[in-house]
């Protein structure tokens, strides 16, 4: 359940995959398709995707064996996959992990007997945990916790009353232009908890399409947090309340967040990095840097021109 | 129950009503109340209220029959209605949605027994539905969601854990400005919630004061967000995590609002409306209109600000 | 229950407690500390610390018995108890209210036999209810609440669905500058709601550190509201949805506070405060005062000041 950035599925021959879809491939192409996975890194045997044309440059450094991208997409020299050309990309990704990927209901009893529970792990009335789980050792779960399917919960870790962890990460498709009814993405993804993290009530965790959402070792959370999915936190962070992180975003180790800052999806912030409250973080940030303001800027600048916009008045 | 701006209540003849407040009619107009409206577009037999006088010129266009208002208000020419007096309208409102409208208390059983619930619909673990609820045909409620009393959830609906519907909303009177005691406005409204929506982890949707909240078919709303009494949001919309709607506010169709924005009260969204994250819209805005800041303005005019400020650094 | 800013503990010798940690006492200062408090006021017989060196000037008013502080901290003159030197004083106040503070385990049953709930009161489904709570008149507590252990609600109070009373404040020391491990600051005080309080759904009151995190009487708190550890908030104050309020901030009588706006921890508010929407509180704010934005300032200059940089455009 460990890996990161695929999701392994039951191995099925991509020409099988092609005639679900509609798409053509050339019979000597025919392989076998045994995960689905992001386009970065990427792995031997995975399916991903290509949806926004900045992510092209991917194509030439990922691993996955087979990418569906729009038939009016470049694929550049140097990738070394299957390329699978579709009307629109994204939609139809969401049409395999649906169809492909493997999908957990909720079982009869609140806690399944598929989860392996350690007999140290403290769980308090009305939590519900799905099938496939994992909770470690000295874990205590308040009450009211819901613990999606497959999700892994490690050492020592705190989740106080309310907190959702694994629920459906927020992906839609349009099918097309002209089409405004949304496709919802299934996420076949999971959540990883690792070991002496403790998390705010009523704060979300949101598991992976693919590959998994991570909060790293001793990394602490306020209440009232939302981690969107396949976001990364790395350790002894601490996220202040009501502080909001879109999907994809990767947050570096000793990050420390003040209260309400958001963060855009698919950017990174460095070791060290301190973010002042209600900041908005809209792209990548360097290690150790201090910032502020919405949009966030170097905190020593945004303290300088509000004092001198407060002079002036 | 889908009136959207009206709450049927027991006929209760208007003597009745002001003898209870304390107000006078004159005989002649005593009529038969059946509901309790909004302003407008009110409707024949209705009864609202005037607070705010900036909604005076509504008494022009108002259907409703009776309109409670302060001793101090102008009635201007043109309201068809009858107008009852009293000291304070808000609060008097309040006192009258308590004695004459319907209150469901919860039921011994977690799932109320008068609950229309469609066979196919999923009901996870610790989840509550109170009293005159209708779940529609494939809707997935997920672990530990409550559905207050008189709620309607249409088809293929899904409801991620700890989500809250028809919760009261925030309404309170300062029964007189020496008086500082707030007196709770009672909700007798409900929530619509329709076909083809997703509402996020912990998000909550508030039920009307009377008629209906509602969101709107296909509408998909991220984890934590917060929905207030009679908004309307239209369809195809896409809400990010932890955004905040204040009450009566009415969302067009196909608008998508970043994650962290904030909506004033009473206030219209056109339909295609864009909207950044931490936005803080506070009055009506036009259809297709990109805006952001909070202020928010129209986007482009704030990056070229944010640019320019930049460079003065 | 009541104290608000000290936590008795089962009476125990100074000596003692320095042994446990390590530290060292004249024997002729052997005393019996029988509760840990705040440094202000503090109270005779009660423990204390002082970490952040900008309170050193509390420690000639504070009445605590006993202090713990860093080996390089100051104590001024006029300091009338006991100061105990350690290597990282707020680490080594963690590890003395986890030794000798009294923890409440969940209960087997969902609601403590040992709670203390007027009959009168109404307690939906779903709701926890921990050791020590005491549960006043008409209370009413909706579907899937959640109160910790040795919290009070007092008469006519209502929390809405998936409310968090008592949840452990967000509190981490870290042991040394080397040590990036944060060791969690056990929480030994609890929450006191006062009368006709009512809390929106999903909002969290955390418990103190010592003493207690207080809502005043006929308070309101909207929906996904975060208050933290010993914030003390008066009466007849309105806040709306989503505001967040960091740890040991004190709020006036009859505040309001208008959706998103966020609060600084350690800072005063006076009574008949309004604050705008998604306002930054950073610092005291007087009495009566009118302020918005973030950082916020004056509502007036904040709106002359946006409205000139609008003509600028």
């Amino acid at each position: 359940m460990d890996r990161l950035t695929a999701t392994p599925i039951a191995p099925v021959f991509l020409s099988l995959i092609c005639e679900f879809i509609g798409a053509e491939i050339e019979s000597e192409k025919n392989i076998e398709v045994s995960s689905f996975c992001t386009l970065f890194p990427g792995e031997r045997g995975g399916l991903s995707f290509l949806a926004n044309s900045s992510y092209t440059k991917l194509l030439k450094k990922t691993k996955a064996s087979v990418v569906i991208m729009n038939h009016d997409q470049e694929c550049p020299e140097g990738f070394t996959g299957i390329c699978i050309r579709v009307d629109e990309s994204y939609s139809t990704w969401g049409i395999l992990l649906q169809k492909f990927g493997e999908h957990y209901p909720w079982t009869h009893e609140p806690i399944a007997e598929s989860a392996e529970i350690h007999p140290s792990a403290k769980i308090a009335h009305g939590v519900t945990i799905g099938n496939n789980c994992v909770i470690g050792e000295n874990v205590i779960l308040h009450p009211n916790v819901t613990i999606y399917p497959n999700t892994k919960i490690e050492k020592n870790s705190i989740l106080h009353s309310g907190v959702v962890i694994g629920a459906d990460g927020f992906g839609f498709a349009a099918p097309n232009p002209t089409e405004t009814k949304l496709r919802k993405i299934c996420h076949i993804g999971h959540v990883i908890i690792n070991d002496n993290v403790e998390i705010g009530a009523n704060s979300c965790v949101d598991r992976a399409v693919v590959g998994a959402t991570v909060i790293g070792s001793g990394t602490k959370l306020d209440n009232l947090c939302q981690i969107g999915h396949n976001v990364q936190i790395g350790v002894g962070c601490v996220l202040a309340g009501q502080v909001g992180i879109a999907g994809s975003t990767k947050i570096g180790n000793y990050v420390q967040v003040g209260g309400q800052a958001g963060f855009a999806g698919h950017i990174e912030i460095g070791d060290f990095v301190k973010i002042g409250a209600q900041s908005g973080v809209h792209k990548n940030v360097g290690k150790g840097k201090i910032i502020m303001g919405s949009p966030a800027i170097d905190a020593a600048v945004f303290r300088r021109k509000f004092a001198a916009s407060n002079m002036k008045k």
